[in-house]
């Protein structure tokens, strides 16, 4: 559902609806930019909170900070909410929910003993810098990414499978091959390993001591060496070929009337075998 | 061999070879989703045997799982082999043989002592997961990346042989530089790091210490960076120019004789712009 | 501001102008060689300026070489302000504050106390060999590259903020889930390792332990593997398509509505097979 | 200077020379088949000559191996010397002093005291696999390859030059952060840290402590995971627009007549500007 101003008519609803949720106005910019810096902010509080030696030190501080940020958000999503024409699904929308996230943690950690896992989820309001998206400029390159990996979303999820495949029957055999030594303890372990491995990450917490492991080692960081071109690939050709989305291919479905030959580029007016007009 | 119904006629075997081989009615997807469950289920529980603190718990229970998801494999075995118009040549195909698989090991242990090696035999069944790629979607998809790898191979078999001769050359030399110490004591040995850098994999479980050996290091790492390109642009050419398949050059150098068009297909015996015959 | 010959009347101030200022005469090329040639020794020497054991024994000698080196390049630098037209446009330049760089802070380390500090700002000076891609045939090259950075900014700045958010959620999840312990000690040095692990470096020096940890790091690792595949063909479709620039989609949508033809640059006018205007 | 047969008319000369330089007979292609065996056997002597658990027990037939390898290359060398026209051009060809390496270290080993030095020489014979690549199907391949590497060389010069810089200069300012500590002693070695994070290897063999390298460090990465993006362009725009070699952009290089637009694409018949023909 769209998200839509409450009121239509010139007003504090409609001009507070143009501060928050549009940014073509010299104000709904200002507001964005505010924004941004408050999320950026109080994440950053966050980061600091998780810092022993700087909670013992500064914790009130860092903690009438957080609170400072919640308020803001509290009034800036009770704004949202009153000159919003349909609230609800305003409140029910991706952005929505991200924006109650980012007030419901604070206020829970009063309730509660303030804990690691509510840090998480007050860092979820990080997600929120996702609004300055909307802006003119980055909309459409944004838009550009998610609709060439949308188009590539099959190919890559056949990739990733082949991947995992790969990893686990691979890390299964180094498991047998080191012997349940050396960190390969478990197959899950030597999955754990094979992943690390084959996407070259190579954290070298566990690796290979024997010959035989680290024969096949080399194969396993040769393969993901070589397949990492398989995503590369598809979301490059999805680039340059925006046109030829998901599986179609690159040149002209139509096979020739005449001789039935395919694979004719998509500005071809005549056949490149027999030499007739394509209809 | 095509795998073909026994019995194209209605009937419990054609009602069966629909569910069980195809999945365009409803019954036939719910069993190929049933079956995706099942394999990966029953790998789970193969890679939680491995774990040593959980056996010692849930040994039984792990078993009794596994002995349930075989004698499914075992039926369902059965009724491909009961349906199918060709038997044998169902059953010495590649999904044939891991459907084989799939069934063989856990029957064995009971024979045999559980040992490590049955336990990779029974993670092979999570090959059987390719069988959902014959599913409509998926189907194009996995053929266009097997179709862009496959008139790529002679290109990525030249350049997995470059790599491995710089590998072992440059392993060789690192053997010499570091004095066979710091864990290049051997030229296998050497060349495993090699590969471990060349690859951006990286473990760190064997790395320069002498200058001279940075040195090389930084060298080989700078180049396994540039050339990570050539697969990835070899992949990428293949997959926005499908039709300059294999070796031939993606377009033909000459332009037409009558109306200078460029870009012909290798094989054009025609000007795709003008209908002209190509010198 | 263009950078001019002070005097465009033969003298002394255009021949030093043209030897170097420019590269397209014999002795401009030379003292283009020559200038590369001091400028990679010279950072050489403040590289084993740094390297203790070298310093303890030969470090008179680099003072000597630095302070020949220094002079050398106080001489041009004079020489280029005399030869120059707008001598403070000059200075003021991107080159010019570089060239200034080069000689300021060895003069400096006469008055202070030698420290690492003046090291680095001694190093810069090597970013000076980028005056050697004025030079004919690297200009285009490197232009190319810039143009093709320069048009995927906007795209690359949103694939970055991504991937730096992706590293904070996931950060501060390993935080929570390896329970602050095994060097995930805070979240920031949790998004440290995110961050080193979602671009595949992988040093290894903070690694999970925990299953939950392995697994969510194993999930990490298959995104950064998949997701180097978006700057990768951002940059490819920029380099095959550079009329495609910005943020505008690579082609235009609709076809020319008298011949059919596609492709049109997004600010075309007239079709560019039939000439017709296009809607 | 092209090799061609000593004799051109029929006898042992010719017959020989088909078998040995030729492959596109039954006898040639068995003999290009037989040396590659030949050439991978005696390198796998060489490496195992290096272990030293195997030469302790296996030296002597190790090196009676070796020596059976060495005469064969000798009678091969010998035979390519009397059956081609010009024996010097041969033996100053590439590949000829790549024949001529594979058997000198062997027998100057007998003079000397066999060293680590000769192993690598010896090493270098690998290189002879690359005799292969003139067979039909891979000979395109491989000119392909580096072909698009030579187009682009000096793009990638450009590019390897930036990240040296790069490097350098990160190198440089990570030495100064971690004050000299943790394994970053001196420039040249917290410049060999960089390239190993840049090219994200990682081996973590060094890796910084303090937050302000952390940070330093990860800016590091993102950049080393975006640039990646570069040679991987580069290389697969040229494999994409072959004909677009060098500098010279996607699109026709020639502007409208009319109008002076540029950018048209290669086909075009019509100014995309103003309509106007194209000459």
């Amino acid at each position: 559902m769209k998200i839509e101003p409450r009121s239509t008519t010139p007003g504090w609803q409609l001009s507070f609806y143009r501060v928050i949720f549009e940014s073509d106005t010299r104000a709904g910019r200002l507001f964005d930019a505010a924004l941004l810096v408050a999320i950026v902010l109080s994440v950053l509080t966050v980061m600091l909170d998780s810092v022993r030696s700087i909670t013992a030190q500064y914790g009130p501080y860092l903690r009438a900070v957080e609170w400072f940020f919640t308020l803001l958000f509290i009034v800036e999503y009770g704004l949202r909410l009153l000159v919003v024409r349909r609230p609800l699904a305003y409140a029910f929308s991706l952005l929505g929910i991200i924006d109650f996230l980012a007030i419901v943690p604070t206020v829970a950690a009063l309730a509660l003993a303030s804990s690691r896992y509510l840090l998480v989820i007050r860092i979820l309001r990080l997600l929120r810098v996702f609004r300055i998206f909307k802006l003119g400029r980055f909309m459409g390159e944004g838009e550009f990414i998610v609709a060439a990996l949308k188009a590539s979303r099959f190919k890559i999820f056949v990739f990733l499978t082949a991947v995992f495949t790969l990893a686990t029957v691979v890390g299964a055999l180094m498991y047998v091959v080191e012997g349940g030594q050396h960190g390969f303890t478990s197959i899950p372990k030597s999955i754990y390993w094979a992943i690390v491995t084959v996407t070259t990450v190579g954290y070298g917490d566990i690796s290979p001591v024997s010959i035989a492991g680290q024969t096949l080692a080399s194969l396993l960081m040769i393969m993901g060496y070589a397949i990492i071109a398989v995503p590369t690939g598809i979301v490059s050709a999805q680039m340059v070929l925006p046109n030829g989305a998901g599986a179609a291919p690159a040149y002209k479905q139509a096979a020739c009337a005449h001789c039935q030959a395919t694979g004719h580029r998509p500005e071809a007016a005549f056949c490149w075998q027999c030499g007739e007009r394509l209809s």
